[in-house]
């Protein structure tokens, strides 16, 4: 007989956390920052300078993932443990800071099976560990009930007696840069949006890409040495290039120019899954969002820190132009991807 | 023709935010600790002792609250704003702690009308300024979709350089206090779920209660008094007098024996809905949750702060005996309520 699973219905609160706290155990470094963790009615994290960053992201079932895709992957509670973990940490490392800890609440169905939720757990441990949060640990959360799978972190960061890196302060001159990827998390999207090309088919090449996109890998070192660096302006991509970079466009009164070189490099790793698929691997690099790559403008002359790329330059606005993204100098959103194919 | 209200889906993020941001602007007074407000990446707050308390809670419609009631009451936007806000400044004041500001993750169907999202805002607002959360304000947050709705806030908070207040520091001869309601909200809820007395045949003080479980009170100002008082312990009851009772008691190692003279007082308010309902006042005082009153032990002879009733002492537990808590001697989950009834 088949053995039904254990689900959070058949145990309290209690005894879901006794399975929970012990995977999210990072050892002494990564507590550091956490003076009170899980079990009172708060956590108390160090504010070293005196300052907190803070955000939070929610990620819904069926909105942000899907526990089923139409390749025949099954989104694992890993994933969404890593998932929810590194959109939260790439908002940290956007304003140029090192994230202490993430405070996170988990909304479950009471069908769900304990080893998803144990497994979640592992995700988030794991993308703390590997993504390079040195410093963060889990300091406390909340569990309950709902008819959907939602998980909501807080994250908490620290700038370490620096200044945030706004999205307001490009200047005309500036050098436009990004670092980690753009494009691989919607290429891998549309890869397990794709029926006719199952999981089970897909080379390690294209399965890169699929995993990227549900366990995304936000460069973390990247933020603090582009703030080191003299960044003038940074935010992390996490609804696509031109759509994010025209975002730090209006905040900062200038247009983002792309080079089309630049734009063609990005789009190299694309290009297997853009053939498979008959997409344009342009568009993924201009329109995908969910890399948590960062993109960064930095005062002309600059040496970019390690894991930045130039893709473009920071022009003044003209006196009848709107702050945006523009592509070879024409507006990136008015003009076929075609345009700049091979 | 009556008018369709306007719902989210037809609003973009922005144009949402847009009539979001103004209702959550609570004067300069409030920002004070808020350094970088929303619209970049992450937020910044102060934490002038170097240290952040932080905590997460998370409200899904049809678990925390039901949009329409039994006795015809419906949920507004409103009570769910102010909810959220509550439940999350009781967990910092429950460390005697004060809130430096709210971080705010809502999501909705897509048929949720555009005046629900305004009122909840106006309810998160109103918590604030009207528990008296006086520096602390809304400093970021997050939109999304959903098939129900959900809000999850995060609260950060400040000791102001003192130590937080935990719930394993109850020593025995020490006085069990309490301030803030017990048992009202379990009463409102009780009339909300009976069909039998629908909303407008309530009395003025019926439906006090019945507000109170929409919108509790948590007392804002009794957290740090404690603390500056020399609380031993503190935490806040959200699931009930005698269950987190018996959480505080664990955490301490020791015994909480509530004085019947104390519960009979707390019952006094509760006496009218009870004789409406059949039920017995005294097991709501017992068990009834999300009143957000804090539980808290003084040292004896300590004079009790502002807001406080001491409803009982702190024993050594016996060599056989269970840390947990006690009425009169007697445990108490193994004892009727009838036991202590008038």
């Amino acid at each position: 007989m088949p053995q039904t699973p254990l689900t959070v219905a058949e145990l309290s609160e209690a005894e879901l956390l006794t399975r929970i706290f012990p995977r999210l155990e990072l050892g002494a470094a990564h507590n550091a920052a956490v003076l009170l963790g899980p079990g009172d009615d708060a956590a108390v994290v160090a504010a070293p300078d005196g300052r907190t960053v803070v955000s939070i992201d929610t990620q819904v079932q069926d909105q942000d993932f899907r526990l089923q895709w139409r390749n025949g992957y099954r989104t694992t509670g890993y994933d969404v443990g890593w998932k929810a973990a590194a959109q939260n940490l790439s908002d940290i490392n956007a304003m140029g800071a090192v994230a202490t800890s993430l405070i996170v609440s988990l909304t479950m169905p009471s069908g769900t099976p304990v080893e998803w939720v144990e497994d979640l757990a592992d995700g988030l441990a794991a993308a703390i560990g590997k993504l390079g949060a040195g410093s963060c640990s889990v300091a406390g959360g909340d569990l309950g009930r709902g008819g959907e799978l939602s998980i909501t972190a807080a994250v908490l960061g620290t700038l370490a007696g620096g200044q945030p890196v706004l999205r307001s302060g490009a200047a005309a001159g500036d050098t436009l840069a990004i670092a980690g990827n753009a494009g691989q998390a919607a290429a891998g999207l549309a890869l397990l949006e794709s029926e006719q090309h199952p999981l089970e088919s897909l080379t390690p090449e294209l399965r890169l890409l699929l995993d990227l996109q549900c366990r995304p890998e936000p460069p973390l070192e990247a933020g603090p040495l582009a703030r080191l660096s003299g960044a003038t302006a940074m935010m992390d991509i996490s609804d696509g290039l031109v759509r994010d970079g025209a975002r730090l466009a209006r905040a900062s009164g200038v247009v983002l120019d792309l080079d089309v070189p630049a734009l063609r490099l990005l789009a190299a790793p694309l290009q297997a899954a853009a053939r498979l698929l008959g997409a344009d691997p342009l568009a993924w690099v201009l329109g995908g969002g969910e890399d948590h790559g960062l993109l960064a403008t930095f005062p002309a002359g600059v040496q970019l820190p390690p894991g930045f790329t130039g893709i473009g330059s920071v022009q003044a606005r003209g006196t009848t132009e709107a702050a945006g993204v523009t592509v070879a100098g024409r507006p990136a959103d008015s003009v076929g991807w075609d345009h700049f194919a091979d």
